[in-house]
C-alpha cells in the first residue's frame, strides 16, 4: 500500500468511529444496564441518529423514550414507546418546551433500580429547555441582562436558575434512578457544563453569584423568580455516569489504532488545537523535517480546530489551509504525507473535507503555474490543491466531532 | 526543587553546550589528529574564540594558523604560529581578500598526512573570499547580475566559479590533506552548502548550469572568467568530515539529557521551528494540556526561531510572545511551565532572554491588571513579563544559535 492509501484508510476508520451511531453503541458497550427501567432521553441535532442506534442495541429493554431534535430531522419512527419531537434551533420555541417537559414527565418518579440514557448532542441548548418562570418573565429578563453588559458566564448563572434542565437539574430531576449520559462532543476540550448548557452536570455557580449579578446590574425580579435564585443548583451529582464519545480525541484515538496496524509508531500530539491553521501547518511540518532520520515509520496525531484569518476572498477552509501550509514546508522530502480533514465532511464553505500533501505537492504546484504563498495569501486553498488532486472528498459524513490532522513518514 | 530551579537548570546547560568553545572542543573530540602537520584555519564571527579553544585543546599539535574575522573581534594573540587577520563584513574588503589567500598559502603543498582543522563560524562568506578574476571584473559581474534580475541560486551560481575558495574549492586546495570542519551553525536546518558559502562542501550546480546563466542574462565575461565558468566544482569532497556543532540540535539535546537527568521522559518535537511564535505558543500549550493526564514527567523539546509580525510598537520578541501566548492557553493548569530563549541572551531588542510562563501566569497578568491579548496585539510581551517577573535575564551569552522552547508537565 501506498502512503495515500494508507491515509484514506486511517480517515475512513476515524470518521468511522466518529458517526453517532458508532460512538453510541461503543458507550452502552461500557454500561450496566441490567435490572429497572429503562428510559430514553436524546437531545440535539443528531438526537434522532443516537436514540435509533440505542434502540438498534437495546431494543425491547427501553421502556420508554423521547427525543428532542431539530425541525426536518427526524428521520421517522424509531419504536412505538419513543416519543420523537422536533423544535427550534438556535432560538427555543413552544415545541422545544413542550418537549423537554414529556421528558421531565418520563423520567419523574423513578426509582434507585431505574435508569435514564440520557443521550446529548449539538444544539441540546436550544432544544432542551422548559423555563421554571412564565415565558413572558423570561423574555424580560433575558432582555434586561442583555442590556445590562452582563457577560456570559454571569448571563448563565442566571438563566440555569430559571430553567427546569439546565446546570444539572435534569439529572436531579431523574433521581434516584440512575443516569447514563452519552454526549457527542463537538466542543474542543468537552466542557460536559457548557455541552447543552450541562441539564446532567454539576453546576459551579453558587446562589450567591447569583444575588451579587442581580445587585450589581440592578435587574427586576419577580417573587418567584427570586426564590428561583434562592434554591441551589446542584454541586455534585452522584447518580450521574458520563460517557463522552466521538469527540475529536476519539477521532485521534481511532488514527492511532489504524497507524498501529499498519506499522507506523504513533506520535499523539494534541485533541485540541486551536491555533492559525497555517501556523499549526507549519509546526507540524517542522516536526516531520526533524524526524526524517529516525527510521521509524511514524505518524502524528493532532486534533481540534484551527481558525482562518481570512485576508482574501478565495475558497477554502481551515485544514485545506493547514495542508497547503504544511506542503510548502514538506517540498523535496520523500515517503511523506500530511492530511487534515473536516469531520463533517465539509471544510469552510467548500465541498471537500481538507487537503492531503506531500513533499511533492510544492513541486506539482509550481509546475501548474501556482504560487503556494500567494494562494494562502488569498485564501485559495481549495482552488490550488483541487488544481493538483490533492482536495480528500468524503461527502457529508453525517457527524461533526472537529478536526483530524495526520502527518505520516515511512521509511 | 521546583519547576522553575529545574528549568534554569536546563537552560544553563544548554547555553553552556552552545558556547563556541564547548562546542569546539566536543567536536576536536571525535577526530582522529593523529600524524602529519595541522594546520588551522579559523572563518567568521566567532573566528577568535573557536581558534583559541582549538589551541587550548590542541596546544603545540597545530604547525601553523589563520583566523580571519571582523574588525574587533580579535581578543588578542593566541600563539605565535597562529596568524589573526581582521577583515570586512558584511561586505568584503582588501583585508577579507588578503587574509583569505594567506589561508590558501597555509593549505597549499600539504601531503596526504597532513590535517586542516577548519573552524566556520556566521559572517564567513563576506570574510572568506578571494576573487579568481580581478576586483573590477569581479565587481562588473556582480553588477551585471543584480540589473539581470537572476535569482539568489543563479548569482550564487556564477559567484561560486569565480571564488578561489567557495563552492567547495578551498577543501579542493587542502587536498590531499584530510579537512576537518566545524560548523558553528546558525542557519536552521544546517545548510552546510550555504554556511560561508560552502568553502568544503560539495558544488550542486554545474557547469552547463553557469553557461545557461549567462546565455540567459546576455552577461559579458572575459575570457579568463569564461574559462572559470568551464572548470567543474567538486562534486564530492573525499578528503573532507564535517561536525556540525553548537548548533540549536545541540541545544534541544543538551536540554534533552537535562531533562532525562531530572526524571523527565523527554519528547522532542523539532529543531526547526520556524512558525509564527504566538502560533508555536498555541499549540504548545495545546500538546501540554492534551498530556496532563498521562502521569509521567513529561518534557516537550523545541527548536528552531519562529517569527514575529508586528502589529503594534510595544517590546518584546519572538521568545517573549511565544511563551505570553502559550501563558494564555496553560492559564490554569497544576505544575506546568513553558520557557522559550534566544540562546544569544537578547530577544528582539530587549536585555531578556526569553520568558518563562506557568499556568499561574495569566491569574498574575490579570491581578496586576494586564490584558495578554492587549499585549500580543501591542507586541508588548516584555513589559507584562517583566511585571510579573517572569522574564529570562541571561545577560549576552557569547553564542547564538537560535532558540530552546520547553515545556515541562512534572506529576
Amino acid at each position: 500500500m501506498n502512503l495515500r492509501e494508507e491515509a484514506k484508510i486511517i480517515i475512513d476508520n476515524a470518521l468511522m468511529s466518529a458517526m453517532p451511531d458508532n460512538a453510541v453503541a461503543r458507550a452502552i458497550g461500557k454500561m450496566d444496564l441490567e435490572g429497572g427501567r429503562l428510559v430514553l432521553i436524546a437531545i440535539g441535532k443528531a438526537g434522532w441518529s443516537m436514540a435509533k442506534a440505542a434502540y438498534d442495541n437495546l431494543g425491547d429493554r427501553i421502556d420508554r423514550g423521547v427525543v428532542v431534535t431539530k425541525y426536518h430531522h427526524s428521520m421517522g419512527e424509531i419504536a412505538e414507546c419513543i416519543e420523537i419531537c422536533e423544535a427550534g434551533h438556535p432560538v427555543p420555541d413552544e415545541n422545544s418546551y413542550s418537549a423537554t417537559r414529556k421528558a421531565i414527565e418520563a423520567v419523574t418518579g423513578l426509582s434507585e433500580e431505574d435508569k435514564v440514557l440520557f443521550l446529548i448532542s449539538g444544539g441540546g441548548s436550544a432544544l432542551f429547555e422548559a423555563p421554571a418562570v412564565s415565558e413572558e418573565e423570561m423574555a424580560d429578563i433575558t432582555k434586561q441582562l442583555l442590556a445590562s453588559g452582563a457577560d456570559i458566564t454571569e448571563m448563565n448563572t442566571i438563566r440555569k436558575r430559571l430553567s427546569m434542565v439546565k446546570g444539572g437539574k435534569f439529572a436531579l430531576t431523574c433521581a434516584p434512578a440512575k443516569v447514563y449520559t452519552v454526549i457527542l462532543s463537538d466542543i474542543i476540550g468537552d466542557p460536559l457544563d457548557m455541552i447543552a448548557s450541562g441539564p446532567a452536570y454539576p453546576d459551579s455557580t453558587t446562589r450567591e453569584d447569583a444575588i451579587a449579578i442581580i445587585n450589581k446590574y440592578g435587574l427586576k425580579l419577580s417573587d418567584n423568580a427570586m426564590e428561583l435564585m434562592n434554591i441551589e443548583t446542584p454541586k455534585e451529582l452522584s447518580n450521574v455516569t458520563s460517557f463522552v464519545t466521538g469527540s475529536v480525541k476519539e477521532l485521534c484515538e481511532s488514527a492511532r489504532k489504524t497507524a498501529v496496524s499498519l506499522g507506523y509508531e504513533p506520535i499523539f500530539l494534541s485533541a485540541s488545537l486551536n491555533c492559525e491553521a497555517r501556523e499549526a501547518g507549519r509546526f507540524l511540518a517542522s516536526i516531520v523535517k526533524d524526524h526524517m532520520d529516525t527510521r521509524i515509520p511514524l505518524a502524528f496525531i493532532a486534533g481540534g480546530e484551527t481558525v482562518v484569518h481570512l485576508t482574501g476572498n478565495g475558497l477554502g477552509g481551515r485544514n485545506q489551509e493547514l495542508a497547503l501550509s504544511a506542503a510548502i514546508e514538506l517540498s523535496g522530502l520523500e515517503n511523506v504525507l500530511l492530511f487534515s480533514v473536516g469531520s463533517d465532511g465539509t471544510d469552510g464553505p467548500t465541498d471537500a473535507a481538507g487537503g492531503m500533501v506531500t513533499g511533492e505537492s510544492l513541486g506539482k504546484l509550481k509546475a501548474a503555474g501556482i504560487d503556494a504563498n500567494e494562494i494562502l495569501k488569498n485564501n485559495d486553498a481549495y482552488n490550488a490543491l483541487k488544481a493538483i488532486d490533492e482536495l480528500v472528498m468524503t461527502g457529508p459524513t453525517g457527524t461533526n466531532v472537529n478536526d483530524l490532522t495526520v502527518a505520516l513518514i515511512k521509511v
